[in-house]
């Protein structure tokens, strides 16, 4: 008898070999497509169905569905122009990976469920570990995302605290001082949701100033712990970062270290994107001090050409993440002596097989391809960045430790005058924001923006396995086409609708 | 030039087909294999290297290793003789999405970022809701697991709750009452992380007890309410379980919304394994009240053919989702009028498109295809259920409306008396342990258990959409085999060690 509903084995292997070869030819022809979707909101539900079909339909149905229908109304995250945000991107080998954990379907929570994926992760962690040049002390799991992950540490800072919150909890109690977080005013939104979620709120969050390039100020962060502990608050974390989405600013780690270590305050480092250029010896020194930290997270599906998700949460000391989540019901017991079970650190029970992803990566790109993918990016982050300092209608917004470059477009006026910097900060960002809706509307690329002092800047990151140097290129002539275009145009241009076509 | 360390397109091509059939082999084969892992800890590690590889490997290199060195170390979840926990099985549909959704890598965190992910997550959603019977005031989103769908359903009533815990906090505040939680004695473990993790602490969840078929006796739901009112408490959230993991036990949600609307108090209805039974009309009483829940979980990766992870988390109203946790950074917003960006419920910020996964699979079986399939498990339970009934050497320990049964063996000296009940609980335990060590030692089929009322009860899972009439009927044989063995053995079996070969 056939499974119900399912397919037979026949007609699986057929179907596989089948979206194998879609597979192939997506990534094939994956530059066809615009790499921002031009579709309007509603356009995509409004070719589905509005129930589920009652009889099962054959995978060519489905397929070319994938076609008409999903793929006009998707932003493009593996197309090789993608230069917004941080590109997650796939290789060949986290493809793959996928395709394989998907069909062993092992769930990693306890040993025993799955003793291969639990030793593989501590091992490919180890692997890791090494490469970015981080001491033995360090061990870790594989979560979803650096919220997840930057979540989790809290936990494990706010269970060190000493407050008994595990049992306890936060509530109805007139013994919990004020448990007080700190980051930069350039941290991630994350490290603000951890404090939400966690109950210590956003008031609790202290956003450190920050310098010229974007760092957090040392003696502000004494400054706010001093004035903390005097007013009788519990500082519980400090996170500092290392790549900041914004501006891939650097936190002074180890001035920040210093403090901690004084304090007794839990460190912990966001590392999320720009962590793999640990494995790079001319990189190292942006992250001094980083082997100090209670705990980090980086994330492999940023920076490391792995599919979403795949986050590594570092840290020293395992006994806090146990004390803050572990418990083991009854159903789940088992007798195995010596056994290491994941799901004690982090909330979800289930587990996806994450870490073969990193064992396909790591075995089929070598580390040294690894360096060397990071290096081209570097590269071309570099020229991008010549480039802006060097015509005379850009700026440079920020320096570029990583493969992120913050930049501007003068205005017309300015630009008529040699690149004098407009007195008019509205007309200013209006100007930055339309070449970038201009710049995204082409197609070939995909830029995204930030502010930074108040100062609309446009962010051009380099991340993708995919990119190479005539996308970047690319990016560059189209920005210097919209820019001269809006130019010419008149300074009416700003604000005005023109179609674009590739 | 070529991608720096990545697959060349041919390569890639090659490679993919290559896999395509790595994995319908291993579907072939996947019976060849014991369930559960038969390795010691450690004994994977010794065989993985110590460090990353410097240089890239071939293809086969790898798949060679995942056949000699991670399969033999693995309990194999789409092994059809899964039957221990609640299985998470990966249809074809499921394993082909996946591949897809690697490919794509899309983040559906924003809606542009996504349109056509979001607005499929959105329509699938809808086919889901109507299939189960859920009135159109339900919408949702696809997190990862039910832990965490529990965890963001209670931030959500923290927020409703009323004590502005997102921007006070509940710590250095002597205005915040003890927030309190309510679940039966037999809820998952799941909920006490998630009240650990929001800061309200173990001692705040209140486990209350349940009836002899293991469901919340609502009498003591009232009075622990009354009781936690009159001491100054606020009655945060009671999350009722319809399918609980120990024994399938379906608390009273109708009584307890009742319950819950007369104090105001957010229900949460924990649906996770049992939910899709709801699609079967001859089942739909079992659901009485869950349309009035203020969330439900519901995960289609346990009983639903579906990899992990696929968690659908429903609700009725958006707004304290979006209160608890909603955030945009500048580098986030966007001027997208209409639209909505899922980020905004949920802690991750990053969210994989897992939506197609359920596209592939409602599309690939039918509706009709996953009635039959659970029809065809829960066919299989009751047949399980009645040689539990019939047979003297054992005896059913809880009712069995889903597909799960829980019994237990009569230790020898009742067995040879008929079935008579042992007086000693401790030997009638240490029997039953046994036995079920002896069972998934032997291969073919992997048992889990639980204990109900102190004593130690086996569980059969059937949920797998892999697993068949023949499988089952091979976990009784070997049960019963394992059992007369052990009687024939004389009372000294007990705890003995015995290798057994399949």
């Amino acid at each position: 008898m056939a499974r119900a509903g399912d397919l037979s084995p026949e007609e699986f292997r057929e179907a596989a070999a089948r979206v194998a070869e879609w597979v192939a030819d997506y990534r094939d022809r994956v530059e066809e497509f615009p790499v921002l979707a031009r579709v309007s909101p509603g356009e995509t539900a409004a070719m589905l169905p509005s129930s589920a079909p009652e009889d099962a339909e054959p995978l060519e149905a489905i397929l070319d569905d994938l076609d008409r229908i999903i793929l006009p109304g998707l932003t493009h995250w593996n197309h090789p122009g993608f230069l917004a945000y941080f590109a997650s991107s796939s290789s060949a080998a986290g493809i793959l990976a996928e395709f394989v954990v998907a069909t062993l379907g092992v769930n990693a929570m306890l040993w025993r469920t799955s003793p291969a994926a639990t030793e593989l992760e501590a091992r490919v962690i180890v692997w890791f570990r090494e490469l970015l040049g981080l001491p033995e002390a360090f061990e870790g799991v594989i979560l979803d995302t650096a919220s997840t992950s930057s979540f989790t540490a809290l936990l494990a800072a706010r269970e060190a605290a000493g407050v008994d919150s595990r049992e306890l909890g936060l509530t109805g109690r007139s013994d919990v001082p004020r448990l007080v977080v700190y980051v930069s005013n350039q941290a991630h939104s994350s490290l603000e949701k951890a404090a939400i979620a966690a109950g210590l709120g956003r008031q609790s969050l202290r956003r450190i100033e920050t310098d010229d390039r974007y760092a957090l100020d040392g003696q502000a962060l004494e400054r706010q712990l001093r004035s903390d502990l005097e007013a009788g608050a519990l500082p519980t974390m400090v996170c500092a970062t290392i790549g900041t989405t914004s501006s891939n600013a650097v936190d002074p780690v180890a001035r920040i270290a210093d403090i901690c270590a004084e304090a007794g305050v839990w460190l912990h480092v966001d590392a999320a994107y720009a962590g793999p250029a640990a494995m790079l010896p001319e990189k190292r020194e942006l992250f001094g001090g980083w082997d100090r930290a209670d705990s980090i997270v980086v994330n492999p599906h940023k920076w490391m050409a792995t599919p979403m998700d795949c986050s590594v949460l570092l840290f020293r000391d395992r006994r806090p993440f146990r004390a803050s989540l572990a418990l083991t019901p009854e159903y789940l017991s088992s007798d195995q002596e010596g056994a290491l079970d994941l799901m004690d650190v982090g909330l979800a029970l289930g587990r996806r097989f994450r870490s073969l992803k990193l064992w396909f990566l790591f075995r089929q790109m070598g580390a040294a391809g690894l360096r060397a993918l990071l290096r081209r990016h570097l590269r071309l982050a570099a020229d991008f960045a010549d480039e802006m300092r060097r015509d005379s209608r850009f700026e440079l917004a920020a320096p570029v430790p990583f493969g992120t470059i913050c930049f501007r477009a003068h205005p017309r006026e300015a630009a008529n005058e040699g690149g004098r910097v407009s007195n008019e900060l509205e007309a200013y960002n209006d100007w930055n924001r339309e070449l970038m809706a201009r710049v995204n509307r082409r197609g070939p690329v995909f830029l995204s923006h930030t502010v930074l002092d108040g100062r609309y800047t446009l962010r051009l990151a380099i991340g993708s396995v995919h990119t190479e140097a005539r996308h970047v290129e690319a990016a560059y002539r189209i920005l210097c086409e919209e820019h001269d275009e809006m130019a010419g145009a008149g300074g009416s241009a700003i604000g005005e609708e023109r179609m674009t076509t590739v």
